[in-house]
């Protein structure tokens, strides 16, 4: 028979996943720190229910199979289910609702490097009933600033928009009719030169000078205050373009108050998160040093959150990381702190096996003050002993032998530094403390 | 269409999943303070790998698909994806090798009450390759230990017992032809009278007096040491009698040693789990109030984990927390202690929105101080805010008006003892920090 990993499904030494845990760690107390509660939904969902907002990708896509008479799917983001949830627990709910969710997505896509068939994505959102506060908008790009400032990571910029300000301005250049297509082109401005973009614009029947006009407004550059005088100074009498205005200087703002430094937000009015239904302001991510990884944490303002599930509005706004991808870009690249492969601080070993009474009874206490510890009881010679605590890379040995049984000490090595002393238990307690 | 989540499929609220969560965190720390390492694998394999092992019962409740040309199927449990782990990777894993895994599994069962189609497993497993040392077992033990008292969850006793206690006494009575049927009847012997069990012995043909004499074997009571010590005085000369002797006496030993109280540890002749694939140290873990939860967690020594991928022989012993069913089995008895829905330690409320930037400043500093706050931006009339922190549960509250604003103070209040009082950021600060 054969035996092996499904491809595209990520599967990781234990060295390894103690990085990958420490993230998702990093990630949940952070979404905890700015008030998003937990929440868990099933992987398996009524194909239905799953199906109802898709398009004809997502269907190829996605992992949909029959139970009896029962058609299911396994959920293929975490935006659907939570729509699912706030459309059968609104009434359980306190609004402004905040959750954060933490999950394994399934897409069934050609496998290829650095695309992943499960992967986990990492979502906040923040929903309230008919009308959200915009400063909330802030909020989520605190929360990303903290994220990625917590994960140590290399340096990172926020892109931000807001959909508004392009709709707006493709109406008062009277090409609001080609919205969507003009959007799908601005997604992929900085994939392709000038001239491309500008010809395709053309294919779409738009004026040559319209066209320039628009490429010139959307590669607007400066600090984000003086890309707001700049738009300012347009003086367009559109009500969209001026809510979008105001939408994005307030969130400017509220950052700066939330204490996100300015040179971690940009406002870059190239991002549209095209294909996407969000409505008013949009966020992308880049490494500043690793644009090639394309944006590892996305997201936006949407009007309606369940509206395929109901005719309440719920209004939302909200990110995700999709941290398999991102975990496995920053290994490709050697941007991880890999420790070894244990969790220990501390491994105890023996002279001989008359000693392990000693070891149980000094890991009982051990474990009892909080320390992660353990002991290595398979049969072999000391140097073998010696040779796995080198190879686990645990920081601090403790040996016990006949003459630290019999004159109550142990030798407690520190691994890092080579050095090795006597030690009583309390001595040892306050070195490896949490 | 219909909105529903699948029958089976556990979805809690925001304050129940705080609790689960809590749990989870709990649990996964208690295993890393063991030492054991994390491991994540996916819910999908291939259908030949996870049915490599099972009977008929498991191929019927497995979700099994075909996506393109492969039999895909989600895993029943953590254990078939471990054996198959350690076949593909044992040359680069150090042994012993100690995993956790926390993950959800799917078995597609009938619906009913207390029975879930998706539900989480927290497994520990210790393997080790060619032999195993027994005081590994007595490091489960505490482990279990450990969980179930650092979860403050009420009285529980773990009962242990050596599978070859039993069929070496079977093989003393010359009935061990008889050894899978008798299995399958101990395990029953706790819901079924003894005349029942007398009976269904003799239906399988065995002699009235050694159903007695087994009878009285597994039920036989006491401490440990007495228990030890009544088995000693059979002085049955069976080679497996005698092994699983000094294992169970090891086991009780050595987790004296590792602290674990005598009040939780109890030897106790009739637990097999006698469907598993055990050979030696088994483990059930009851609450002693609460005998109808059933097992809480169970678990034991086996042979050899991957017989079925390969030749190698990788001893291991292991147990297993279903935690959705403890979680709903403790919070339908009112077991588990909900709180809030929210994470939040404080909430920042405004007299009206003029404060806003006072509170964007305030909650920008507090979470730098690694306190989990939050702002109330929805516009509404300040009862309705007072409503909402009440509604939360929040612990404390911290208000901003006009009179804060002007003097430079913050109203903080402490929404159990009711009493407030003037603070400023740095007392805030000492009353709020973790």
């Amino acid at each position: 028979m054969t035996v092996r990993t499904l491809q595209g499904f990520m599967e990781l030494l234990p060295e390894e996943q103690i990085v990958m845990e420490h993230m998702k760690a990093v990630i949940a107390h952070t979404y905890e720190l700015f008030g998003f509660a937990p929440l868990d939904t099933p992987v398996l969902e009524l194909a239905e229910v799953l199906l109802s907002k898709s398009g004809g990708d997502t269907e190829k896509q996605i992992y949909e199979f029959k139970k009896g008479d029962t058609d299911l799917a396994m959920r293929f983001d975490l935006t659907v289910p939570l729509a699912k949830y706030v459309a059968l627990h609104h009434n359980e709910l306190t609004f402004p609702f905040k959750r954060y969710q933490i999950g394994k997505v399934y897409r069934g896509e050609r496998p290829q490097k650095g695309r992943f068939r499960e992967f986990y994505q990492c979502d906040i959102d923040i929903i309230d009933r008919d009308e959200l506060n915009i400063a909330y908008d802030a909020e989520v790009l605190a929360v990303i600033y903290t994220v990625f400032q917590k994960l140590a990571l290399p340096a990172f910029k926020i892109y931000i928009n807001n959909r508004k300000l392009l709709s707006g301005f493709l109406e008062y250049l009277e090409i609001a009719d080609k919205t969507v297509d003009v959007l799908r082109l601005v997604d992929k401005i900085k994939k392709i030169p000038e001239e491309a973009f500008l010809g395709e614009l053309g294919d779409l029947g738009l004026p040559e000078a319209k066209n320039k006009t628009l490429l010139n407004f959307i590669k607007i550059k400066g600090s984000n205050d003086e890309i707001i005088a700049k738009l300012e100074d347009f003086k367009i009498d559109n009500e969209a373009f001026c809510n979008g205005l105001n939408e994005l200087k307030t969130v400017v703002g509220q950052a700066q108050l939330l204490g996100i430094p300015a040179e971690n937000v940009q406002i870059d009015l190239s991002i549209t998160r095209g294909l996407d239904y969000y409505t008013g302001t949009v966020y992308e991510t880049f490494f500043d040093e690793h644009p090639e990884f394309g944006s590892v944490c996305s997201g936006g303002r949407y009007d309606n959150l369940s509206s395929v599930f109901m005719d309440k509005k719920f209004p939302g706004v909200g990110i995700s990381i999709g941290l398999t991808r991102l975990y496995d870009q920053l290994h490709g690249k050697g941007l991880l702190d890999i420790k070894g492969p244990t969790p220990n601080k501390a491994l105890i070993i023996l002279q001989n096996s008359d000693y392990t009474a000693q070891a149980m009874q000094l890991l009982g206490k051990l474990r009892r003050f909080d320390i992660a510890a353990d002991v290595m009881l398979r049969e072999s010679k000391f140097k073998k002993k010696m040779e796995y605590a080198n190879k686990i890379k645990v920081p601090y040995l403790i040996i016990i032998g006949e003459d630290e049984a019999a004159n109550g000490y142990y030798t407690f090595k520190d691994m890092t530094s080579g050095v090795q002393q006597k030690a009583s238990f309390e001595q040892i307690c306050a070195l490896l403390r949490p």
